[in-house]
């Protein structure tokens, strides 16, 4: 991307969960920003938001829109990505696409930052944001590769803001008033409802195949494409809990060689993206209370497994919104204007 | 035990929320109570407690209040068991404990009826119960011994109620209240507390050695001596999450030879204790909300893992007060006065 002192922006999407976290996240990391278009439905046209002490009004997404946009942060689903990333990039921007779409298209990168940064530098125009879960993952695992990454069993417990707002206020309704019929999780569009205040749901988005869901499969093939490790092994169980904002993962990785806990402190207390919270004569570990709001990803939890010297077990928790979504989206960006630090 | 027609049953620790649910079991399973000595600390005496439709007082526990008895189930925690336990067998009752403190004694039958109800048979006096974690898996595990179980990795998602009624209250306080200084979670005798309220809590019960949770080396010691395997290898995580009532379990089962998520529905479907709810393409598996007030273990999401064919996963599930509590305790009752069924 051609150096400038600032940048045009859209952010499509601009009213959902993750759009308003693109345009905070634009304004707390100090983009250059030049001109800030926010994009979305008709039906949300018109909202305004904060930005840099003044408003942005919400404009309705048309292709005119993007006329002049340097970069364009896509978060409004994967059908509206697959109609409107292929006119924003004709107009000459370059989007980062939060949804699902594009991830696994092979010529289009899948970039952690913290991981493969340079990935990004060789787009053709559309670079994906992975999925949340994977995300944090990535950022604890990357660094560990030199010990020989060779399988990751994960047990996921995901907050109901990564299905949007609507789950986030849903939840609260069902604690606050009750019993009641469910009518949004485990998925919005699918039959059959079940409860989420009070509960965990071993349900994140529609099953797919072999009795693995979406979420679970998303975890196996986008670790393999960031990492470039096609031969790793992931066995992923995803589950929602009533938490609003934070995703924990319960992560045992083998390694091809022994690997001790200190090992493991040592190389990720120097990790970029990480913080290890790891004091248990302190009680001290990560949890999605103390993640909520940051751009970081914590590790916690790390410990020997019992019965094998490969493998260790950990703790690895982040905002799903920010570095699982708008944190990493704005970091591409970040990448794509500034190449030298990729 | 001697046959009667009819039993003078103890309960102590009556007031708790396991005890009053010994209490609501001895009733609901029609077990033949001639005498209800509701039993706990003087300062829960008086205390009136619902049984057959009359009503119980409440007694301080003395040992002069176990004359008589033939059957103490015990819930008011180790220490009091260790002073009371040596007790009531002199006074000619048998034990049946809840709390931790006799549990891996080489001399004490540590018991899940559907696993090995006939050790149950060879007490001395005090039988225990196990950890509310380790039983339901235990009863989802032993039918499957035949397969030759190797490796277990578990992740729980434990309810605040095996914190005991404090727990529930302080949840339900923190929700309503919103923020506040949090003092019971994740151990109410720790200096550093955590909110539970939209969190998850990666520590149950007191850290021990080598960086893991005496509720996680419960699941080690107490699976070993359950199932007679001393060489399983049990790799667990526990997590505290804003549930009331109900503990799940991701859990990866690796077997000496492979075996497919067919002959282990199969399996399980017959099993003593076990439900199976395991269908996808109707979004249906157990969650705790629904096995709520129950005594049965649930299982379902049982899968083949992607790399290797000797594991399945499966995602598990009891009420954590009832199988994992209060109703196993009253099954061990059965077994006592009915031992042709062991």
């Amino acid at each position: 991307m051609k150096h400038k002192d600032a940048y045009t922006v859209a952010v499509l999407g601009a009213t959902g969960a993750v759009g308003r976290r693109m345009v905070e996240t634009l304004e707390r990391r100090n983009f250059p920003v030049g001109e800030l278009r926010a994009l979305a439905s008709p039906r949300s046209a018109g909202t305004r938001l904060a930005f840099r002490g003044a408003e942005v009004e919400v404009q309705a997404v048309s292709e005119a829109a993007f006329a002049g946009v340097d970069i364009a942060l896509f978060s409004a689903g994967a059908s509206t990505s697959l109609e409107w990333a292929p006119r924003a990039v004709r107009q000459g921007a370059v989007v980062i696409d939060n949804s699902s779409a594009y991830r696994m298209d092979p010529d289009v990168p899948l970039v952690v930052p913290e991981v493969n940064a340079q990935a990004a530098l060789g787009h053709s125009g559309v670079i994906a944001n992975p999925n949340c879960s994977t995300i944090q993952l990535m950022v604890a695992l990357h660094p560990l590769r030199r010990f020989g990454l060779e399988h990751v069993s994960i047990s996921t417990y995901q907050a109901v803001s990564g299905m949007g707002q609507t789950a986030v206020d849903a939840l609260r309704q069902e604690i606050e008033r009750g019993d009641g019929e469910p009518t949004v999780f485990p998925v919005v569009h699918q039959d059959r409802h079940v409860p989420m205040a009070w509960n965990v749901i071993p349900q994140c988005d529609v099953f797919v195949d072999a009795g693995y869901t979406k979420e679970e499969m998303k975890l196996v093939w986008e670790s393999k494409k960031i990492l470039d490790l096609p031969g790793l092994k992931v066995s992923p169980t995803a589950v929602r809990v009533p938490v609003l904002y934070g995703h924990a993962e319960s992560v045992a990785v083998r390694f091809q060689r022994p690997v001790t806990p200190g090992q493991v402190r040592e190389i990720l207390q120097s990790a970029p993206g990480v913080v290890v919270m790891d004091d248990p004569s302190r009680a001290q570990y990560p949890y999605p209370r103390m993640a909520e709001g940051t751009g970081e990803t914590f590790v916690g939890r790390i410990r020997q497994d019992l019965w094998d010297d490969h493998t260790v077990l950990m703790f690895i928790v982040a905002d799903n919104l920010l570095k699982g979504a708008a944190y990493n989206a704005v970091q591409i960006a970040e990448v794509l204007v500034n190449p030298a630090q990729a």
